[in-house]
């Protein structure tokens, strides 16, 4: 069912002569599909036709684009089990966990189609007096969107950043992740498809396929884009800001790119309720193989006589569980030996690991612990490690711990875990959070992340590139669009949405 | 009146060696008072200062912000005409503009206290079951803000990017303009009276005096420092923003940097009414001796056998007005120089220009005529020349005209004059200018930007550095906020504007 070819608006294109596979993390296994890497000339052909588009599907209206968008997710559907067993093979994600992200995406999709339906999302403003001046959003340009590792589906081709980017009226072109450029192209047809049925122009929607990093940076300083979205890892990100901040005509990079997410548990909840909690945590830092951008990687408390038991149990609970796959070689790589780097601290241990780990890129899931004071005085403890790695910080007193929240990096989000008789001495350790996270949780876990206009996913850097927008919801279509204002125009001159 | 000192929030302070002064543009002599330089020591006091009172700062309520706002305003109106008397002195502006601009600035001022009075400005969102999600914008951290020379009240001390940023929560440093530093500090006294008689935290406005670069630039790398609001040149805007991308931890730069703001008249204005289009562009291509960002800079039209006439009439016109003086002689060097650049330029002819320019930094007002292909072929003929210099660009027809409009980079405004019963045939170049500008005005001019809810003023690269925010009217205050959720919080730890 996939071809390997790169989509170049509605035709495909294969002219590279460099190739590559997708994997079964599985196996190690190559899949059986060969990718083309797209040339510099696909590249700029792409580039040359979403700048050629852009004007013609800007001036769609609102429920042009929410068809498009509604029949890009039934073209989805209409995919049916090939792409989850697709989507299954090249990730090692389980099938429950296909499906569930196929129903995220499929929902994004329809949601911002439910947006532009009326064109109250452009914010159409009217002041002055006769006709004076109105100011509504409209779209920024072609939109460059890399596909996450660990979404395949609800944050890569077909996902959040392509779905509010093509709402708001811009163009996109995909890098499609070299892990699973299967599952991109079957997505990639859907959209092409879509498209097709809809009379949406040529150039509105491209896929490229690279296993490198040089087709995402040739995209990145390319004229014809306007702005890019990422989901990934804070080298990357940072990498493609720093291209996009260097062009002659620099443009807006919205990279989200990951996060410890700090969890503060109290005292009196680990004495009320630790094996609850324990229990709760050890699931959530073991979800999807801690493969989550909002994974709990750091858990603060202040010790007494009970955090050792507690630190013992979460860690027990956590080894318990059925060791996963990971998404592929190099992640399970990168973990083993950003976990190892973790180990080689001063100061830390291993509470528990899980046992007995074999298979491929299986990973071994642990949690550590370490003191407030070694916390404090090592930076290279606050790092993420990308996977199933929890590390718990004791802090010798509330104000140690209020110390080490000052010294923590941007996050997406921090988590607070105590007893509702609490709350009074919370007010301090909620402020501080407060400038360092996107969002808060009471009592949760971070992991899981709803598509909610309430939402904010982002946070300050280096969580995200720019924390004045949110990556989920529908008001991450802000990213694409730009306010432009009409002065004493004749109403025959007016968009619609401005009449 | 004034002392030359730096304000560290509520303290003065002159510990650097170097000193300055500003000089009246008229006789280019220096203004009495001696200016001390900031010290590393002084802007690491002031970003301290700002850091530490963000927090309090951050959580007053809107009525305790909007109370400082309207003092601030009060302020500055007690000062009274001695603030008038430095303001032409140190900018050679007339009387007149000084008391415009003054009321401009009161008026913003009182406009945020107006919007933050309550907190609908937050566009508090409440989602999901339950407590749920509940989201509102949040202050991003202290805001450094670069004075404009233009506008020593409106766009500088106490101008819209301050208002904005305090109405929001922020705490601001103000890099004085080495132009009117006396005009900064009179109005720096004021904001700081009002903060203390408002209670507000020592640190939420300090004022750094700077007849270089350096201070800019350390403020611009500073940790404490979270974004940047400047108003001037190009090359001054992209080096901060270039330097704020690079640091470990970037921020984002709101830098407006000028524009040629277009004009395209039709063949059929310029025959029904030339006259009149002549004498009103003489008048604004030398308002304030050009010096505003929004001048028009660049006229295009196709060319028939009206057209010399009417550019020979404009250019009368435009010379037969009295010269004027420009803000300082560094600004009036720039323009003779870039507009000799201009003249040297192959197929450029300037038609007229005032005859008999005497008195220092006095500016020749002057309008030149280029053919179309000329213009498509020559870069340099694109360039911005601050000042009372508007170029008239003669395409040979309608395409060429449409061509030279794809050509354009970005622009803060673009202007069209037409005959209402032309209005069918201009579609596409409206439609090709909205890429293009962040603001189109239809039978009026460019200068003149009206403090409203639904003005755009920035626009694409290099018109701004990012053209999804406008620096005038209420929702320039976006550029200091981010979204931030509350999940599952219990009422009592949340803020008042999401109960």
């Amino acid at each position: 069912m996939t071809t390997g070819k790169n989509q170049i608006g509605f035709r495909q294109s294969a002219k590279g002569a460099a190739t590559y596979h997708t994997i079964n993390p599985k196996t190690n296994a190559n899949n059986p599909t060969k990718f083309y890497e797209a040339t510099q000339a696909e590249i700029d052909s792409a580039c040359a036709k979403a700048a050629t588009a852009f004007y013609p599907y800007s001036k769609t209206t609102g429920a042009q684009r929410a068809k498009f968008l509604r029949a890009i997710a039934s073209e989805i559907e209409e995919i049916g089990e090939p792409l989850i067993q697709m989507y299954t093979t090249e990730s090692a994600l389980p099938e429950g966990r296909a499906n569930g992200e196929r129903g995220r995406t499929l929902g994004q999709l329809r949601m911002f189609a439910d947006l532009v339906e009326n064109d109250k999302w452009r914010h159409p403003t009217k002041t002055g007096e006769k006709n004076g001046l109105r100011k509504a959003l409209i779209p920024i340009g072609p939109v460059a969107v890399f596909g996450a590792s660990n979404f395949p589906l609800a944050f890569s081709t077909a996902g959040g950043d392509t779905a509010s980017a093509l709402a708001s009226g811009c163009p996109v072109i995909v890098k499609s992740h070299p892990m699973h450029s299967g599952t991109g192209e079957m997505i990639a047809t859907a959209i092409t498809k879509a498209a097709q049925s809809c009379n949406i122009p040529d150039g509105v929607f491209s896929n490229l396929n690279s296993s490198g990093i040089e087709v995402g940076e040739q995209l990145v300083q390319h004229p014809a884009i306007k702005a890019v979205g990422f989901t990934g890892s804070h080298k990357g990100g940072r990498a493609l800001y720093n291209l996009a901040a260097k062009r002659d005509s620099p443009i807006p990079v919205f990279a989200e790119m990951g996060s410890i997410n700090p969890i503060i548990i109290t005292q009196k909840a680990i004495q009320e309720r630790g094996d609850e909690l324990a229990e709760i945590y050890a699931g959530s830092i073991t979800m999807g193989a801690g493969q989550f951008c909002t994974n709990p990687g750091l858990i603060l408390t202040v010790q007494n006589e009970k955090t050792a038991p507690f630190i013992q149990n979460l860690a027990d609970k956590t080894a318990a569980l059925d060791a996963q796959c990971m998404l592929g070689p190099n992640i399970a790589k990168t973990y083993t030996k950003t976990a190892q780097k973790m180990q080689s601290q001063g100061g830390l241990t291993i509470v528990a690991a899980t046992k007995g780990v074999v298979g491929d890129n299986v990973a071994q899931a642990q949690v550590a612990s370490v003191s407030g004071k070694h916390f404090l005085e090592n930076k290279a403890l606050h790092q993420e490690v990308f996977g199933p790695f929890s590390l718990v910080v004791q802090a010798k007193d509330q104000q140690e711990l209020l110390k080490i929240v000052h010294d923590l990096e941007g996050q997406l989000t921090a988590t607070i875990i105590a007893q509702d008789d609490e709350l009074n001495e919370l007010q301090e350790i909620t402020v501080a959070l407060q400038e360092k996270v996107g969002r808060i949780i009471f009592n949760g876990v971070p992991t899981g992340v709803a598509v909610e206009d309430a939402m904010t996913h982002g946070g300050p850097y280096p969580a995200s590139t720019d924390s004045r927008f949110t990556a989920v919801g529908n008001h991450s279509i802000l990213r694409w669009v730009r306010p432009f204002s009409f002065q004493d125009f004749p109403e025959a001159l007016l968009p619609e949405y401005l009449k």
